[in-house]
């Protein structure tokens, strides 16, 4: 869902700053992966990017302001969810990506949370990635209540879509349980299921 | 459900070893709650303590060893599973227990996780506790089984419990949104709706 792994960042032909910060987000994605958070500094990135030192910091500052752009990369790219025809394959599809995101070694998805652990300004800009994701993915829920699926007409999409992918984060990241191929179409399963049941209700508060 | 902010050390009376121990864990939580994993050093720790840095040194190394033994520290509590009669009554009351050990600040949960992403043996540690509370935890299954609640006779319990506690953390740890009081229960009653729909079957893998 975060798909960063295949993020590709902007490339616009002739734009001289574009260029310069395509090779300074790769260098940065690149350290990360490799060395994690701790490991990342602005002169190691600037030596990987082939940029002189002064112009990552000029634009960038600190290793903050470059965890914060990779992160707007991520947001900028023209991610759509998947498109199964059913709620429950779309949910499978968006978890099978999820799960290659925390699998693949090295993972920038996890090292972008271990970074925001500690540095506020990478967690808040992670936060907002994940918002904007989940809201891109509300319309899967949209599309399921067109269809007629049931028990998703009453269901808050947000609420349906975090009890839907949280399981995989739960078990990849927190703990770090080896891939399961099955979990995917599992967790996606015991949501449409609970869906259909009746949990997710939208509140009357949240409907105000 | 870590219930790491309530955990008291082992306090056996007479045992000086004990006593140092429970100081310099005391010493371990508080550091690490205050300043986190990146400020905490073996130094700090013996000075906080009281406790003179060649013991600190001689019995735990470092700071990886500290985290290990806290962790351990809160493996040793006689911690038991809620019991109100019934699965979703237990589910939310081990998702308001897990729910108050991470939005209370400064939060040591928060903060051991942290430490995980860059101590691979705190890391080992945790995913062990883990392990061994969601074990405990397969009890409010069995109970549920006895008393003939639906579905969840054919449940994997481990599967049931990651996907009523998984939202908790997603929310409160990844997502880092403010606390939602209806969340605990809310994510339990949509695991155990969707148990009774038929979600979290064993697989004839697991049981063979």
């Amino acid at each position: 869902m975060t798909e960063l792994p295949d993020m590709t960042p902007d490339r616009r032909p002739g734009g001289r700053t574009a260029r310069i910060r395509a090779q300074v987000l790769d260098a940065v994605r690149a350290e990360l992966a490799e060395r994690g958070h701790e490991g990342l500094t602005v002169e190691g990135v600037a030596t990987r990017a082939g940029v002189h030192r002064a112009t990552v910091y000029r634009r960038w500052r600190d290793v903050g302001g470059l965890l914060v752009d990779v992160i707007a990369a991520a947001s900028e790219i023209d991610w759509q969810p998947p498109d199964t025809g059913s709620l429950r394959g779309d949910l499978t599809a968006l978890n099978q990506e999820i799960q290659e995101s925390l699998v693949v070694q090295p993972s920038l998805a996890v090292a972008l949370m271990a970074a925001s652990f500690h540095s506020e300004q990478a967690a808040r800009a992670q936060t907002q990635l994940w918002t904007d994701r989940y809201a891109q993915c509300e319309i899967l829920v949209e599309r399921a209540v067109e269809r007629g699926e049931p028990g998703v007409g009453h269901a808050d999409p947000r609420s349906l879509l975090v009890a839907a992918t949280a399981p995989l984060y739960h078990q990849m990241v927190l703990l770090r349980a080896a891939p399961d191929p099955q979990l995917p179409g599992r967790a996606a399963e015991a949501a449409v299921l609970a869906a259909a049941a009746g949990a997710f209700r939208v509140r009357r508060e949240e409907s105000a």
